[in-house]
């Protein structure tokens, strides 16, 4: 017999469990249910740091237990077909659910690039699967040389926990001229690409991988320029692709990009269904464009938006839009972006005016442990409005570029950043006649 | 005979500094010249610093040399006359200087407060003054018990300093039943009183200084509940007033509060003079009441909105009132606060709603290096827009209340918050699913 819930959401990651929460704080008195298929859940950005940081792969857990405290049902079980018009999930252990509001949280899958050998032994995407990842871990432990594929954010985060290993020689491998360069310009790059070649990272971008080879294992990596690198282990950190088969299948409309299409209310094509997180499709806040951003960041506002409004609309809780925030950690080098790069704003025919700083975290800056600080932010000429900053420096870039972040979803203007009030401190800041967004900004008007 | 200059800017700290080159980028057609009083400048903000974390007070310099090179004269002597309607000043060198525009950046003085046998040895005050405050500096080395008279930032930010000295005995003094009492409630006052009496520092609130006493260096200090303390160096950390002399002597107005009246623009009542930085009165932000808030990072947030309005009003940089933002250090322990508290907004009749979060600054929270962090957000409750922000942590809240004082400044709504798009990373940032402020916002969302 069918079972029955107000609200079901399918999906164990950070955008299932917050949309879960959040229904269940809007909606006191309608049932909650989560649905996941891994007894064992995962935190998705701490997977790199399983490596090295933390003591053990299991210590980068999620723990379910707060949904029951929550009165919050949680089953493990997969969604194998959803029919929307009879508004129900079978599952398949076989069960059948009926739901008033069908939240899906369905997350991605790695990418598999085009490259032959990927199925030898030693080969590892970025599966969110305890068990996986941890042989993963342990067969890492064992290797002399490691392939990290990919120059993106989770490439550049493996290769520097990688590089923490005693005895590993570490090989980072990048298509395009410059890592990160989707979400920073050329300058920072380079400070990314610095670190980890100090760390000894071989980091081999503008190059291209075009085939694995060995026996069973893995041995070597044969790189399109004809040279060959030995390695025991390789990891794919390409990217991923939205989960949308259990949507298509019920006839549920896909945007122009690569996800399931949702409104500003993560309502899909289908009434009573919404989609977050990963499989969700998104369009960029500045550009209005599809812009593939997967983030558990982004995906659990886009949650709190989804639990917010599932029986009636709360006007202001909508979505605008991803701003495509982000931070990332190379050996205490700290790189945060938000918005639009110099380089993507003017690809994008925006005219934009820029403005940098290079200044110190502390001050004076015979501080122990200070640390120089760059910034950029990129401002639209004719508006004058913030559309996009990257800071690179010590630990204090990681909240910095929030701040960044909640100026561009406010519309902040040049002169209002220009005269910015802020806290500062000797320890904690740069001094006040150099506060890094001030005195970018300032940077930026003289250049109109 | 005069010396003629365009634009003659009288103080050498932050709002001085900052006034002159603002000045010079808006105007580069006119003539700066900046006048101090002292040779050598101090930085504000460092002096608790000179005492332990510098290895020489020096270090706690200002250069005046980028001033030379941005083509900004700048002289040392004293201004002692003001002659508004000659456009006049008269200096202690007996020099005359003629100006078009004048602004005043002549700063505070200490409190002293009605207490006898504050002119002892041994007794300092927290003076702008790298002579005085070397010598406060070598007999705090010399000295076995120290007292820090006020509990304030200041008096505080000392306590933590002394601390450190080995082999001193720190006592801290406060009037008031909590620390650091106008920027926090007493959630993270407590905090702070933790933090100092786990390095031994011997805190006293709810306590009166009623008298120093000793031969020609203090010895004894004696409180009002009849107790002593054997002590051989007092430092005053009790507040600062605003310079006005020079400005009152001449006929310009002063507000309701303590400094020089200033409008949206920072002109003071008399044409073609503008005041900036401590000796300015100031506006709240929320409230519009006078805030004796004296702070380098608020001057310098002045010092530009008048360097870019001398000639001609830029409409949108004008100064709308003070959040009152601050950050401070104890040990590792980083506070910052911005706009009003929820004891200060319910003094002034708001209707609040209050949220609070305790969650970690680092995912997961086994990562080495991980702090608990508190947060406290402060909403009207009509208007559902953020009135104020506290927070309590590592260094993460150094910048974190910058981006509260930045929603602040924005007008930032409940339910903007609750839907914040924010960057998170493992070593960086709470979890995406615990973000503080967007978890504060949603546990204020649950009062309303």
């Amino acid at each position: 017999m069918a079972k029955k819930v107000d609200i079901l959401v399918i999906g164990g990651g950070p955008a299932g469990i917050i949309a879960a929460t959040t229904a269940r704080q809007n909606y006191p008195e309608k049932s909650v249910t989560l649905m996941r298929d891994k007894e064992k859940g995962i935190v998705p950005c701490g997977i790199p740091y399983m490596i090295s940081s933390l003591s053990d792969p299991t210590e980068n857990s999620v723990s379910y237990s707060g949904l029951e405290k929550n009165n919050i049902k949680n089953v493990v079980d997969r969604a194998i077909e959803l029919d929307p018009e009879n508004k129900k999930i079978n599952t398949k252990s076989g069960e059948v659910y009926n739901y008033e509001k069908l939240i899906l949280a369905i997350g991605s899958r790695p990418i598999q690039p085009p490259i032959e050998g990927l199925e030898k032994d030693g080969v590892f995407s970025v599966r969110k699967d305890m068990d996986y990842l941890k042989k993963m871990v342990s067969e890492i432990h064992e290797a002399n040389d490691v392939l990290v594929l990919g120059g993106g954010f989770i490439g550049v985060e493996f290769a520097d926990e990688l590089s923490r290993q005693e005895d590993l020689n570490v090989h980072l491998v990048e298509m395009l001229p410059d890592l990160l360069a989707n979400s920073f310009d050329p300058e920072c790059s380079e400070l990314v690409e610095e670190r980890l070649k100090q760390n000894d990272v071989n980091v081999l971008t503008n190059t291209q991988v075009e085939k694995l080879t060995g026996q069973k294992r893995v041995e070597k990596a044969h790189l399109r320029n004809g040279e060959t690198i030995d390695i025991d282990c390789a990891i794919l950190g390409i990217g991923s692709l939205p989960n949308t088969e259990l949507a298509t299948n019920a006839g549920i409309d896909l945007g122009r990009g690569r996800g399931i299409w949702v409104d500003e209310y993560m309502r899909t094509s289908e009434k009573d269904i919404f989609a977050v997180g990963d499989c969700a499709g998104k369009r960029h806040f500045i550009t209005g464009k599809d812009a593939p951003v997967m983030l558990a960041s982004t995906a659990t506002a886009e949650a709190r938006i989804a639990g917010a409004n599932l029986y009636k609309l709360k006007v202001l809780r909508e979505n605008k839009g991803t701003i495509a925030i982000y931070s990332t950690y190379v050996d205490g080098l700290v790189l945060g972006s938000a918005g639009l790069t110099e380089n993507t704003a003017k690809e994008e025919n925006f005219e934009v005016i820029v403005g940098k700083a290079d200044v110190v975290d502390k001050h004076p800056s015979n501080l122990p442990g200070t640390n120089k600080l760059h910034i950029k932010l990129v401002f639209s000429e004719e508006s004058q409005s913030l559309v996009g900053g990257q800071v690179a420096g010590g630990m204090s870039c990681g909240e910095l570029i929030n701040s960044i972040g909640i100026a561009i979803q406010q519309n902040i203007s040049l002169t209002e950043l220009e005269t910015l009030q802020m806290a500062t401190h000797p320890y904690c800041t740069a001094p006040p006649t150099k506060y890094p967004l001030v005195i970018a900004a300032q940077n930026a008007a003289k250049e109109t």
